[in-house]
């Protein structure tokens, strides 16, 4: 007799994810780079998290050095308004305000301890449809009894992918596509993911005969699909799905009677001139059956706030909405998290400057990592949203497939010291496309990071 | 073509639960007993929830009328002491000082908003070891890096269940049981649970020969047993496993190559003054292969906060600490709550002072709760732990079978207005007995409570 063994479902889970989106992520985990401690780390850009604190560094080492007594208080205070992280300064002026209530005499901490509904606070899904609203656009309203919130996106996506297959059916997702999405919509709920391969001469756009042929690809091989999952703003590429392909996909989901997720969390993290339109949007001014229609959002990216955990599955079919419900109990917010949250989304002052200056900052951003690449040649897809670009490097590769692709990304990550995820982590079809998450640097670690990258592009030129 | 369709598994967790366990929490949820606003409501005894607050009712009207401030600062002082919710004004006063840091100049709110472990952080991991060791006796010691945190602890019995069997493979569970298993170990997993029954001469406690019978049963059915679910204290009795039975157990485990789980989550919730004996202490003492052995705890019974969704998985097996560490991020822990919970379990002196008068209340609403059903003739079961008693009301049923317990459940719940789970829900085989939660009562409630089931008792015996 052996030792006792583990489901077999669990080793699959179990074992070391060999895709370079894991592996890299991993590197820079273990060794990352801090301009004082460890200026040989790797630097991260392959995690799409919002950091972005304009001279965060030396406002604190003002704050540890003492050297801010010696300034005025009103230049100290304009300063702090301009480079404390907008968020974690809200949260130390509001915090003990959201547990105990405003009326100062009640000490209940607003029943936070006690067992809360799983599927989040009716104030909270109130909160959170109208901000979802305001990140939208004002024209699409949400319906707060249609919100089920999660603990973050992640089990979102999950519960929707148990809820809207069965074990062995598929979705069509068109790439390249968040790798992510290969994890939560599979691991545990033995769902098939289709790539469907857009291509850069449309900028990566969705295209309706492709998907069609997939489709029937899938039908030939007995694959039951049971829906479409698109991200829009798209991860990784940032482009927008416009308004007359949101309606093509739904005609084409209407068409083959299934149904349509769509993962619109970078929907507010937007730097572009082009207007987003919301699946909601669509669904709500055209004539299309909604029961087939579900959104996924989250505060992770546009609130910059991944530690809460807060995620939202959006869904106009009564049945589903059931069931995840239910299914909430494995995934819930804490109680204490969503106090918090409600009083942070219902400040509207504090939102608004939030969005606006949160726009501005990625936007500055994006402007500088972008003109920077270019300087070296690296142009990116044109794009409006995310906390990404979706760069062209395959001017930089020696051999065009994925090993060429693999080849330049070992470099990246093992000579630059740089953490970026390849186009085929995503299924991207073309070879030499990585995906550059800019908001996890500061503006004074753009320079460091081009001039990490042209030295690996001097070494390929000079030895080619 | 008809509507879109969702998957059959999501139906099945769709539809509406027909056990008496649901439906009558339901009822209390939607007509809740209130003594002021809505005394005819339906008494909730169906939760285990921790809600003991002596002479909180009067506590808040003297709040609110203001009338403490007739009395002197020291008097007012000593009965805050003891009546408000000691984990109420804990977090009142230390919530800030949690977040920020205690060296008053840095205002970064510990790093909550950025992405962390999904299987909690370091500091709460070493934290709540040292307060489960505390907990299940100080010769017992855990290991932070055999711990993994989820939101509550049914996500950590979902991912358990995932990890030790495959859809169809079965776990032998000795009744009666927590009517929550059937949910939490089966929705998502397709695992099967097979019911070992216990019997009331023995006080419900696990018998190895019925335990064996019941593994050859389903070994000749064709299905594969992965291993043995218990709940130590026992959820509903409250009953200990002795050192011996816990050894016979594993020796049982041993021989058949299966695991052992043990729900220790009442560990803490102690009013007898019998030794509790946690599993881990057995697997440190003894000669056993550890990797078999996983222990579930939580934060929502014995520290009473449901609402914060602080839940541990701990496993001797490296192998399925791999696979749930990965799967927490479908059920993570907001990083605000993580922080809170790190400082209140670092604050040994609340702990200490927490455990001892929880102890104390939990052992005097037992007492008063526990006569006043003797006084009706009801008896409980032997029991040394838990925020519930299991009743025998046998006697009060008309046919000796289900039918005649669950119309008893039904006068209980429909005529005297008290949610109990029968013993059918949690598949219990003598027909009669009841779990009733009375940690949801305060004091001034036991004699409403018993004044109520009164009624139906003289019902049931005028009319036989």
């Amino acid at each position: 007799m052996g030792r006792v063994r583990m489901s077999s479902r669990a080793s699959w889970v179990a074992k070391p994810n060999d895709s370079p989106y894991y592996i890299g992520s991993d590197r820079a985990s273990e060794d990352p780079y801090d301009r004082v401690d460890n200026p040989d780390g790797v630097i991260q850009l392959g995690l799409s998290e919002n950091r972005v604190r304009f001279c965060w560094v030396l406002c604190k080492l003002c704050f540890r050095s003492g050297v801010y007594v010696k300034f005025d208080f009103l230049i100290f205070w304009v300063w702090l308004q301009l480079c404390l992280d907008l968020i974690e300064k809200w949260v130390s002026e509001n915090l003990m305000e959201s547990m105990v209530g405003t009326d100062g005499g009640d000490l209940s901490i607003s029943g936070i301890a006690a067992y809360q509904p799983f599927d989040g606070m009716t104030e909270l899904k109130v909160a959170m449809a109208s901000f979802m609203s305001q990140i939208m656009g004002r024209s699409v309203s949400f319906d707060p009894s249609q919100i089920v919130l999660t603990s973050g996106a992640t089990p979102a996506v999950e519960i929707l992918s148990f809820c809207l297959a069965d074990h062995g059916n598929a979705f069509l997702v068109p790439t390249p596509y968040y790798p992510g999405f290969d994890r939560d919509m599979r691991w545990r709920t033995g769902v098939e993911l289709i790539p469907v391969h857009c291509r850069s001469t449309d900028n990566f756009t969705l295209n309706i005969t492709v998907l069609d042929q997939a489709y029937g690809q899938a039908r030939k091989r007995g694959v039951k699909v049971q829906g479409v999952l698109i991200s829009n703003p798209s991860n990784p590429v940032g482009n927008l799905l416009s308004r007359e392909m949101l309606c093509s996909l739904l005609d084409f989901a209407q068409e083959k009677n299934i149904h349509v997720i769509s993962d619109e969390i970078f929907a507010g993290s937007m730097y572009g001139s082009e207007e987003f339109v919301s699946m909601a949007e669509i669904v709500d001014s055209e004539d299309f059956e909604k029961s087939r229609v579900h959104i996924i959002y989250g505060l992770s990216k546009d609130l910059s706030i991944p530690g809460f955990r807060v995620g939202v599955l959006y869904s106009y079919n009564e049945s589903v909405l059931a069931a995840a419900k239910k299914l909430t109990r494995f995934s819930p917010i804490s109680s204490l998290t969503q106090r918090l949250i409600i009083s942070m989304l219902s400040d509207t002052r504090f939102i608004q400057e939030y969005l606006q200056i949160n726009k501005k900052r990625v936007k500055d951003l994006y402007d500088l990592f972008v003109a920077g690449l270019q300087q070296l040649g690296i142009n990116c897809a044109k794009s409006s949203a995310g906390l990404y670009c979706w760069a062209d490097m395959s001017g930089l590769i020696r051999s065009y497939g994925e090993k060429g692709e693999l080849e330049l990304w070992d470099k990246l990550l093992n000579i630059a010291k740089i953490n970026v995820t390849p186009g085929s982590a995503c299924h991207c079809i073309e070879p030499g496309w990585f995906r550059c998450c800019f908001t996890t640097l500061t503006p004074e670690d753009v320079p460091v990071v081009i001039d990490r990258i042209r030295k690996v592009t001097e070494t390929i030129k000079s030895s080619s």
